[in-house]
């Protein structure tokens, strides 16, 4: 497709509609990116039919900042869901916390919906759980999931459960209505979630609206659940039988599209807001493959995310692309996709990636891996600089919280906070993915490298406007006890007296 | 395919040939195992049409045991290729080396001959480099290759360099006559390779002989090399560049096949005779994905295997096996398609795969570790036990020799030798398939799969007779100062005085 042929399907593409599989899910999870186990045929197949995006990130290596990147597609230190209490922290949000999505920011949906776009989320939200912060306010016209992780409390008795929303009220709350045996691991909350997409679907396919369907998933973050009939299922025990569950709502999902005949009308993408959480490996955890560490870090395994790209009859079958591309990207790409502008009065981290998708165009851009507010590391091309290092406290690892179990790469996985903002730990990520050799300072490589690393660097200093952090108080008093909806259920309870903190984040 | 059709099909295979590519690559240098460059896209279609396997091992973590075991379907410590000079060390077939294959020993080029096979091995014979243990002694027709390892010495003075052979004789050395530039890596045997592979099919396919060719290549082996061509064309390095051209060759090889019509009546195995050397990564060694360690270590790098069988119209396309598998498997398939039965005067460690490939039936059989003399883990089901532990010694470990980089797992990576005989470490490897997470000695999953591994391995050691070893004794005198041929050439050079030693195997 020549720069025409594409401007010409743009201003055809109004009424292309969106789905994004978003999920905690690592690199390594999947058969098409070499998981041993090989159990992910739906997902194989998907990247079969689609493109296999290798060189994808995450925005943040923790959730909430992630989706909250996802859906402004800009990086967490803009939009505010970052904090400030200390230094290159992550934070996201928890049930006390007081924050969320400013009203300020413009999410996807609420711009899709001047396209005509009717849009809905399935699952975890994580944008805050305010009443300010409601989906529904922020440009989804349906709901149906929860605010917060599912993670806890699990007794709703000192604390309240998380509760299930449908739109603008709560129908119950977890473990007491929306139950997870967390013994057996067994909850039916995937095959709901699934029921639900496919009924979105077809009630936007008798009406020919195009749609945003946004997928947002938990069943592999701890405490991990399938159904019972995908328990034990997998050789990879319960976070297996997860994956196994979840590749087959997204076969199924697809499938649907293709039965309705409008497989080649959706745009879908799967991928990931952070990278496999190793501290609950193995029964509760994923793999990132090859790369080093996991979730919370900065290091690829924290934050290179399996990624594909599916929309029969536009994408070619069987691609690969190297491009650098990041979970903001589908931010700018769906409005593309829609015939849009992004915002031209705010920095839009998130690139159109329709050039390397439709035309194998491989756009030079870098990656910026935060952890809270700093920039500890940045890509340009196969070069990854880490200005600063830091897996966990000393405290944290002699406890056990391990980020990167079985993996130590002398200097590089550090306990403490590591400044190398003078001479950056340079690697060679073709050569060496798993982060292991640093590249001599002194070699020619390594100067070239940098002096090009370094005008990406001081570019985006020069021009970064953080936003006002989100992530930084947290009180009990604002946890889920009375959600709309609850006086209906007879399920409010009374929340305690205010006394707003800084919030806590060790790592 | 029922059990008569099977019976029926072998009685027609009298005419199958096969091809079986044999060479160092890890577990993760493929794409579709996973690789994050996806450069193998030959190997990754040659998977796509044929079956991958993914529990696939190498006998032996070192290179000579291996392949002395692909070619008599026995485990090295029955066939001879073991040293007991020390307990638990790899040894192999250096220039010194004094033995090599016994004519005891019988190889499978032998057998196939019965069957009216030509059997050619292009590449590394690995099996002792002296008079008597010539391949064309040991069944090959014709041999295009050298003897030993190319990776020295280099200038010829001290020390002969590592002839190459044509058939009987010697047709130059390595590095005078057979280029590698080190600095560059340049060096165009691959090529080489190739095209003896290509005009020996073309012959065979004109005589209508069924064929066996064991095209055992090098250019992955440090010093790693690769044709002016593919310099430079990998996003991995020097290494990449001689996976690339691996794959660009195989992909040519299948393609002859195909044009000259006889893929269908053509068996084709891709494999490794051990894990990727980790040691001399990142720039000369390969990836094992997320497998621990590598090369001359029994943890899943050092042995588990990259495996892809071919054979279109027989093969489903696209399938997947978890059946345990190992190259002396090889051996006994290879015999099976020749519609032969093993030799039933010795033990055969081999199993024919056939049911697995063609049936999709998986059959029960351990996976034993050895390291030199000792059965360092076996693994039965998805449970591996370590009876011994060991990566390399502190002494070799504190001057650089590394066989985990990055790696580091308290208590199972070790660096002395550790016994666990009375209770061996144990892993699940579906769901701990990187070895970090030892099951609890006192849980009741560790008493069951114990219970069952404990019957394996006494069976196993009941039963073991070893051979007589083989890599015992190193004399400078035995080098290839004058092989066959070199008069001709003017190439002979004068051998030392013969001074047998015991061989010194650090690790």
């Amino acid at each position: 497709v020549g720069p025409e042929a594409l401007s010409l399907w743009k201003s055809k593409s109004t009424f292309t509609s969106f789905g994004v599989f978003f999920l905690q899910m690592g690199w390594g999870d999947l058969g098409a990116f070499g998981e041993p186990s090989k159990e992910t045929p739906n997902l194989d197949q998907m990247a079969s039919e689609g493109m296999l995006f290798l060189d994808f990130y995450t925005a943040n290596p923790l959730c909430s900042p992630s989706r909250a990147a996802l859906l402004t597609g800009r990086l967490p230190v803009r939009n505010g869901f970052y904090t400030t209490n200390a230094h290159a922290r992550n934070a996201y949000t928890p049930q006390d916390i007081v924050g969320g999505i400013a009203d300020s920011e413009l999410l996807l949906p609420e711009l899709l919906k001047k396209a005509g776009y009717i849009n809905k989320i399935i699952g975890k939200w994580h944008l805050g759980h305010r009443l300010q912060f409601h989906p529904l306010k922020h440009g989804f016209d349906e709901w149906f999931g929860s605010p917060n992780c599912h993670f806890g409390p699990f007794d709703n008795r000192a604390l309240p459960n998380i509760p299930v929303y449908r739109d603008w009220e709560m129908i119950g709350r977890y473990y007491e209505d929306f139950k997870i045996d967390r013994k057996t691991g067994e909850a039916n909350l995937t095959q709901i979630y699934l029921q639900e997409a496919l009924d979105f679907i077809s009630k936007q396919q008798g009406s020919q609206q195009p749609f945003f369907l946004y997928w947002a998933i938990d069943a592999t973050h701890a405490p991990v659940y399938a159904s019972k009939q995908f328990l034990g299922t997998s050789q990879r025990g319960l976070y297996g039988d997860a994956v196994r569950e979840i590749d087959d709502s997204i076969g199924k999902i697809l499938k649907h599209l293709q039965k309705l005949g409008i497989s080649e009308k959706t745009f879908v993408f799967f991928t990931s807001d952070n990278g496999a959480a190793l501290i609950s490996a193995p029964k509760q955890g994923g793999s990132n493959g090859r790369f080093l560490c996991g979730k919370q870090t900065t290091f690829e395994g924290g934050m290179r995310a399996p990624a594909i790209a599916w929309w029969p009859g536009h994408i070619p079958a069987g691609g690969v692309s190297h491009q650098l591309g990041s979970v903001m990207d589908l931010f700018t790409t769906s409005l593309s996709l829609a015939g849009l502008q992004p915002p031209s009065d705010r920095q839009i981290d998130g690139i159109d990636l329709l050039p390397a998708i439709l035309q194998g165009k491989l756009i030079d851009r870098p990656i910026f891996y935060y952890r809270g507010n700093e920039m500890m590391a940045v890509r340009v091309g196969l070069y990854k600089a880490h200005y600063w290092t830091w897996s966990n406290s000393w405290e944290e690892y002699s406890k056990g919280i391990d980020f990167c179990p079985g993996q130590n790469v002398s200097g590089v996985t550090t306990h403490t906070l590591e400044e190398h903002t003078t001479l950056p730990l340079l690697f060679h990520l073709g050569m060496d993915p798993g982060e292991k050799y640093p590249l001599s300072f002194p070699s020619d490589e390594y100067q070239r490298a940098m002096e090009r690393i370094s005008v990406v660097v001081q570019q985006h200093k020069m021009t970064m406007v953080p936003g006002e952090p989100q992530l930084n108080v947290c009180d009990k008093a604002v946890m889920n006890w009375s959600p709309p909806g609850c006086e209906k259920l007879g399920k409010c309870l009374k929340p305690p007296k205010s006394d707003p903190k800084k919030c806590f984040w060790p790592h």
